[in-house]
């Protein structure tokens, strides 16, 4: 095969073929918008698509640098392989679950694997059926490839908060089921055209679908995993783990904040018209304003309510920001992203040491970033957007009970199965040394963990 | 919400409206030329801009990767909150001081926020004035998004200069006064449509807009700031101080490579013609050869010039390069890219010898990298493109004197009013400890500092 | 020069110009259909070339993880310089060599420097040549871009298979050969239009003309650069050298992964169809499959095969599933992606074996990611696509022969004239210390080097 457009494809490809144009049918010439328009909106879909399976890479170095050393190998195996098998469930069935014929119901298809649409195939093996294809608006797996990377977000949320402690296989089972059934439906109710889409739930890219759903299976892992051994003391205070590579976890945040470019501003769906490309354009810089400001609230509150400035608190503020505008990010009025932006910031800075009080123990916060921010970004649609309030909040419950029930008893039924939790000595070895037989850092000397140190200290 | 293009969403959004195309009126065949316009335009200042926005993780991490780990984490910081404060700064003032009425004056307007035209408005509200909104070229705020990575950028290259003893909220307050006023009012005089750019100066995407601003500010910060404690040696010699993670200012060079094609492919500013997209492929031919140039003339003179082959000087040098063709990137004979990449690299490798010649302390080398190369570059435009020398020069100046003299005033006031400069104790402690109470790696064992050490040795 | 788009510049530049419409002119219409093409498909090498760019720094991370600590920096040096080189090789003579004139012969154009086409340089001075321009598909230094990117990923897989032994200098000169020479003959065979095209071999985006050839590079530097001092020892046992940096190791696959939607998803060649959107839709798909089922696959080969879970292999199996597929990314049925992935994926687990077995020392594995799984995927090209088994078999055995001899004769006559590998004294002292005089992480205490501590042990 030769790698140059030949003159031929250059003709045949064209989408304002050379009958259409001169012969003057007017049939043709809508054709050709049409397959524009396709065009158009199936690069919007990939392009920023890609952005969002960035986001892998951002969690994985945001969470890589958040745990102990002794964990980062593991974590890195965890992400890398919740992206795949997310990926993997969500062609077998996933999908098809989400958005195939749901019209108002609960849910939709039961069925394996999707793939193009027959028109699609008729015309890559060379039918003259471009009208027929193009009027579905966008190529059909550029939309599949979208939607598949959202769903690995979601599962990108429950690795952070669970990380030191859940069992490997535990963890990717649940993903499969999270993967596989849990979002699908919730997604189902929602985008897929569900009794909540019906109702008039408004959720943009997801603040409640994509990142509640997250941080309420994360509640639940959490719930039913239990804390790190020796978190939270019983003298009642909590044990400090700074994040071990703090470079790593910033380097994490600015892939997530690129990423969110291509989550938010490719959920305008399409590229076709000028409305698209003016909301889209709206979008990010909502999305932006709101990561910004974000930022700005955590560095103004960290020293009032935590004591210090706090850098953790500020990335995390950023991301909080994102998840915030995330449910309405098509307002005009900017300064309202602002606002948006801070609120959630603040909520997630309070919701970190809320956590502690209640003994959940969430490693790099992804409850309150991804769920109380999420919480709060789809309430505000209402302020700036033109979302019911009422239904709003139907919606944050019923994806709330369910996805945290769903979770809970799958964790639950883990549990009994096969465990969920790693034993106290691999806890207390590392889940890289005592699971994957390596080492994050082999040849850097490390600290001993200074609980360890005491104990020995005492025991002698 | 459906997350699916629904048919009455594609019908309606197509640009080629199927009332436009079937009654064949001439205007309507027009207005969808220019929706097409419009949207390629949009969409092309906002996937560039995107790029540009990565810059800041790029600046980052090599950053982060050049200081001592003891201010790594405040490193990371700086980077992600001027960012963030730049974006708002813009939103607030920035932009209007910078392109709205300027004429060929001095500067723009003082005005509070911005937003989308008052016909997009019309338009997002179903207002049939799609021909008043496309003749625009382009949405509003997708100009505002490219223009605002922009603004970050130049805040970036001070935070390098100055890193390891400048004061957090000095530094802060600093980036608000270069976001909103500074760089603003360069802006105004030459892409606001100033007295620079009447006289006919040209600067493509920034040598001297951009990066010569950024520059000058970092000198002003660097002369009032001082030089770090113990940097430069009573007996003439200077404490080496080598970056502490290699591959993180690697990682984080090709992060900015990676943007740079944005930054300067993005600023051809449309995507609505052949001319255009020719420009553009050109753009970033050109970008790239000047890098890669760059890098190799810097591999080729760091052994003769620095006595080794000097990774850091060849990293600069790629920086450098293309930093140098920023200002005429479009050029069509593309070995002069090459040159003007290799000569840009030769004067940052210089450069860094210059400053520590004349006890400047510059710990990233923005200085040479941002300031000489884009001197140089921005003459260079009278070699290779049609620049006037005369005329280049005088930008070259202008800009420079302004804002030399303003960032110097501004660091003044600053270090009458909080003191501009951390403590000799906290610098002696790293800021991260000091002022953060964090390690950016905590649980590494980290050599003593040499010169603590000898202190120590000499006091016993 | 004003940054905002001038109405006269929105006029003139516009695709559908004001005379061609009103006037009605029906060539002009074409013309204008024609330029939109023109500008899509330009734009999709661009942005799809960007993202291809970006998996040198894939490649680096990835590298600079696997090394030892004391080789880190010089992995960097080379990798920075090998994209340097290899572009500047391409754009002297690589290019021509590879895509002028070739017509089913062996080879291309001798001739020096590449640049925009006579009639876009008319074009850009304002002549009215718009339809001479058009008719071309691209623009022509945009294919350039797209092409320039692929032949540093053939680098890129030489430098890991070769670390911390290989001489600096004779690396870089072996690069100048292998991307100047070696590959755009191998490429001139192929996508040039030579003999392996006429006859009809497939390879869509370079499973065997990138990956193999790349892999062959390595395996005959790999043989005559030597294995490193002491990694396999004179009891038949093989030293284990883990990466040092594990969470760069990850970082770097998912910017392959990343970067790969580009290779892959640019390959097509144009957007400027229905059938080209829908095609790189599927390939997107089917790549994301393919990594995906490597990754699963390695996870459950790895205990069975290698003893434990085992990270790198898992990372590694999602390259060779993207190397797999990249040869036939445009299937339709895209279960098939999932086998294809996860057979290249075994090939590469059991490849690394076999290499230990041999006594080949491949630092990173590439020569089983690039080499083995790109052979596999070449001939799986009959499986799921229309390929010819004995073509694929011819086009897999005439580049192999040809990419290894000419390798192999390149290594030996670089060993006869400067040595192609550093002395064991600095091998044993890192290259970073006694090539560079720097450090990859000089502030961190490491660990030292277990067997010279044996060696010092038993001395003493």
């Amino acid at each position: 095969m030769i790698r140059k457009l030949s003159d031929d494809a250059l003709r045949a490809g064209g989408f304002i073929a050379a009958c259409g144009i001169l012969m003057g049918a007017t049939g043709a010439y809508a054709a050709s918008g049409e397959e524009l328009q396709f065009i158009l909106n199936t690069f919007s879909f990939l392009i920023w698509g890609v952005l969002v399976m960035w986001m892998c890479a951002g969690f994985t170095m945001l969470e890589a640098g958040s745990v102990r050393t002794k964990n980062a190998s593991m974590i890195c195996l965890k992400n890398i392989g919740l992206y795949s098998i997310a990926g993997i469930t969500y062609y077998l069935i996933g999908y098809n679950l989400m958005y195939v014929d749901v019209q108002e119901g609960w849910v939709g298809t039961f069925k394996f694997l999707y793939g193009p649409s027959g028109d699609e195939l008729k015309l890559l093996s060379g039918e003259a059926v471009i009208a027929d294809v193009t009027k579905a608006g966008y190529a059909t797996m550029s939309d599949w490839f979208f939607q598949m990377v959202f769903v690995a977000t979601t599962a990108s949320i429950v690795s952070g908060t669970l990380a030191e402690r859940v069992n490997l296989w535990a963890f990717f089972v649940f993903t499969i089921v999270l993967t596989m059934i849990i979002y699908p439906i919730v997604g189902a109710w929602t985008w897929g055209g569900g009794w909540l889409s019906a109702m008039g739930f408004k959720d943009f890219a997801g603040s409640t679908i994509v990142h509640s759903t997250g941080g309420w299976a994360a509640l639940a892992g959490a719930c039913v995993v239990g804390a790190r051994f020796g978190k939270f003391r019983s003298d009642g205070s909590v044990k400090v783990t700074p994040p071990s590579n703090v470079p790593s976890v910033t380097l994490g945040v600015f892939i997530l904040w690129l990423g969110w470019f291509g989550f938010n501003g490719g959920s305008q769906l399409a590229l076709s018209s000028a409305t698209d490309a003016i909301a889209m354009s709206n979008v990010l810089v909502n999305t932006n304003l709101a990561a910004a400001a974000g930022v700005v609230a955590a560095l103004c509150l960290s020293r009032p309510l935590l004591g210090r400035i706090d850098l953790l608190a500020i990335l995390n503020g950023a991301l909080a920001g994102l998840v915030s505008i995330t449910a309405g990010p098509d307002i005009v009025d900017h300064y309202w992203a602002l606002v948006i932006g801070a609120v959630g910031s603040a909520l997630s800075v309070g919701g970190m040491r809320l956590l502690e009080i209640v003994k959940v123990d969430d490693i790099v916060g992804a409850i309150p970033v991804h769920l109380f921010a999420g919480i709060w970004g789809t309430l505000a649609v209402c302020i700036a957007a033109d979302g019911n309030f009422g239904v709003q909040l139907i919606g944050v419950l019923a994806v709330g009970a369910f996805a945290f029930a769903a979770s809970w008893l799958s964790w639950k039924v883990l549990d009994k199965m096969m465990g969920v939790r790693v034993s106290q000595s691999v806890e207390e070895l590392g889940q890289d040394t005592a699971e994957l037989g390596i080492e994050a850092y082999p040849e850097f000397v490390l600290m001993p963990d200074q609980d360890d140190v005491d104990q020995i200290r005492n025991n002698s």
